[in-house]
């Protein structure tokens, strides 16, 4: 049995197809089969040493609702973040700390639109966008983008997909997932350019953030004032099961998004707030998992090329790979399997990213140790040699 | 300049009154001046001394996400906890592992009711329920209950507020806040049938169970296996910031409930989750701050007995007192900043729970120390007097 979409899965609230696989890999290692594991967009490492020992020294404290907002020094913390790494100031009230981006996506949709409203996506993406959108009463436009432009997102794409079916706000993420494309600055601001021009407002999806392999990160913030800025601990800081994240906030926003934060969620949880504070100071540490990634990553790279794989270069950021096995199938989640069982490797069926074009393409995560991901390529050559 | 509400406030996303209050009175602090602390319905104790050891314990693993329907020894607990509690059998997969009961409320009005529907609520109430509501896309129906009555809401009410104004789901906790009322276990099996046979879902808000000084806490469960119950680890364990809470969720909507907790909140917060499951072993530590509860519960019924306030009744349950000002206000913000500023007492009014006769109210919380409560109501005392 398999779960692959039918034409009435295209649209509407649907479960992680990757779910599957995370089920048949317990049942496998439960059964003493080595299973290396490429489907999940976590960091292997805990966080730094140092937000350990600041979470351990706080616990004998109550830990008591923060502000809504998030806690004054965590803040405080950001506003550095954001004079150090992108040379911006941002003002105190702009800052929100959420459970998370996921609780971030919620409130900037139902607080910077109104209901019904659409808001733009691209096609391959996140899948939790458009189950969020549909599951809160917005409608997702899809903007398709593909492998032979790197999978990047331009300012002509935004504009032809508006004057196809125009849309209120654009979420965009770059680094993105499951692609690993990022744009460029030069990009990133024309894109921002073209959603002011057309009215749309710019949702800027940042939790990949810190980990772009071409250059430094570019944030929204640093063309505009007017854009939605969401970003997380979850990838850069290994913190994704501390669901702590922020949102940047232009003016206009602020208070509806302030109530909803306060009525919907309260505050994101004071721990974490706490090992946030010490892990923006940590970066050297997550420069070190970076540089575990982009060894991962070129592995990778070389693999798929030796095995002949069209789409086979290197990411620009993030940890995931999403590459065109059109060679050898035209059903993801069976073919996921079938890599799974055969030959002990996890990866993510396309069809989580992609309703339309996803069963041609598997996503790798390499965010795993060298090993597990050496271990993975040779797997999957001796699995594509024998089919 | 006070905030109180105008006629057109009374409906619509509204901020907590009570965040003048604290506002206020960290200025006053920051002075210099001593406040007692009634606010604030948050333990003033951390988790017990187990909880903290386990947490302190997991910090050098990866905190990664959990399953999105929380961990499995947690969900085992909670079996655990409504076999013991409750004698009821709850199947694991009814279970569901919430980022705090807020984003509980947030699943079960989008996993069991469709865009638009009328929730019912009694009044006066929790805020965030008409605010989370409104934030969504529902309506929300208030059903008024009184002083006379001791707040308890009563199968005839659902009723009665049914006729006049028919709704598709009743949002009920007991028991309640700001209220501290709790209703006895024929009262909510009548109330329960009473949703039964009108056809409306019953969501059972049990975040305050424990915190019964009456009787056992009972569980909507025990009657019925339709509604959706709502419990968390926040008031009876210590844990406000840590965000965790947990659903029982009728077989009907756990597909829907499931999907969106994975897409819009991906799972709880994983330390927490660890937490949670050795709270619940750790009843007696909660069952001591419940006894300090229960002292502070004596001494504000007792001076207000002795202010001559008529609603100076002993609350059921909770850690709330709801006292009627209105010899002394019919601004009960402007009272309780009056409260504060004159006698260093901070106090929540009553506008936050109910925007048509809340003027009258302030909310006293006695989850303090009782030093704090008693010196508390010893300044209320000389405050009125010299009104």
């Amino acid at each position: 049995m398999t779960l692959s979409p039918s034409p009435s899965d295209l649209t509407g609230l649907r479960p992680f197809y990757v779910m599957e696989i995370t089920a048949r890999s317990k049942v496998l290692e439960a059964a003493g089969q080595s299973v290396m594991h490429m489907e999940s967009g976590e960091p292997g490492a805990p966080p730094a040493p140092a937000v350990r020992a600041a979470v351990a020294a706080s616990l004998d404290l109550p830990q008591h609702y923060t502000p809504s907002t998030g806690t004054i020094p965590l803040r405080q913390g950001l506003i550095g973040y954001y004079r150090d790494q992108h040379r911006v100031t941002v003002p105190m009230e702009s800052l929100m700390v959420t459970m998370g981006s996921s609780a971030a996506f919620i409130l900037a949709f139902l607080g910077a639109f109104k209901p019904g409203a659409k808001i733009a996506v691209t096609r391959p993406g996140y899948p939790a966008y458009l189950n969020t959108l549909d599951g809160i009463g917005f409608k997702a436009v899809e903007i398709p983008i593909t492998a032979e432009s790197g999978w990047r997102l331009t300012a002509e794409d935004v504009e032809r997909a508006y004057s196809a079916e125009p849309f209120d706000g654009l979420l965009f993420a770059s680094p993105a997932n499951p692609t690993g494309a990022a744009v460029t600055g030069d990009t990133l601001r024309a894109i921002v350019e073209v959603c002011a021009r057309l009215g749309v407002r710019f949702i800027s999806d940042e939790i990949y953030h810190g980990l772009d392999y071409r250059a430094p990160s570019v944030s929204a913030l640093e063309f505009t004032d007017r854009a939605i800025i969401i970003n997380s601990f979850s990838k850069y800081y290994c913190m994704t099961g501390w669901r702590v994240g922020w949102m940047v906030l232009p003016e206009d926003v602020r208070t509806r998004i302030g109530m909803l934060q306060q009525n919907m969620f309260i505050s994101a949880p004071t721990l974490s707030q706490t090992a946030a504070l010490v892990a923006l100071s940590e970066r050297a540490y997550s420069e070190e998992q970076k540089a575990i990634y982009r060894q991962n990553r070129h592995t990778v790279a070389d693999a798929l090329a030796q095995f002949g794989l069209a789409s086979a270069n290197e990411g620009d950021g993030a940890f995931y790979a999403y590459v065109d096995f059109s060679r050898f199938t035209n059903d993801s989640l069976g073919f996921c399997i079938e890599l799974l069982e055969q030959a002990g490797v996890a990866a993510t069926p396309g069809i989580d990213f992609d309703r339309h074009n996803g069963n041609r393409f598997v996503r790798f995560s390499y965010a795993g140790t060298p090993a597990t991901i050496a271990e993975a390529m040779n797997r999957l050559g001796d699995f594509l040699k024998r089919r």
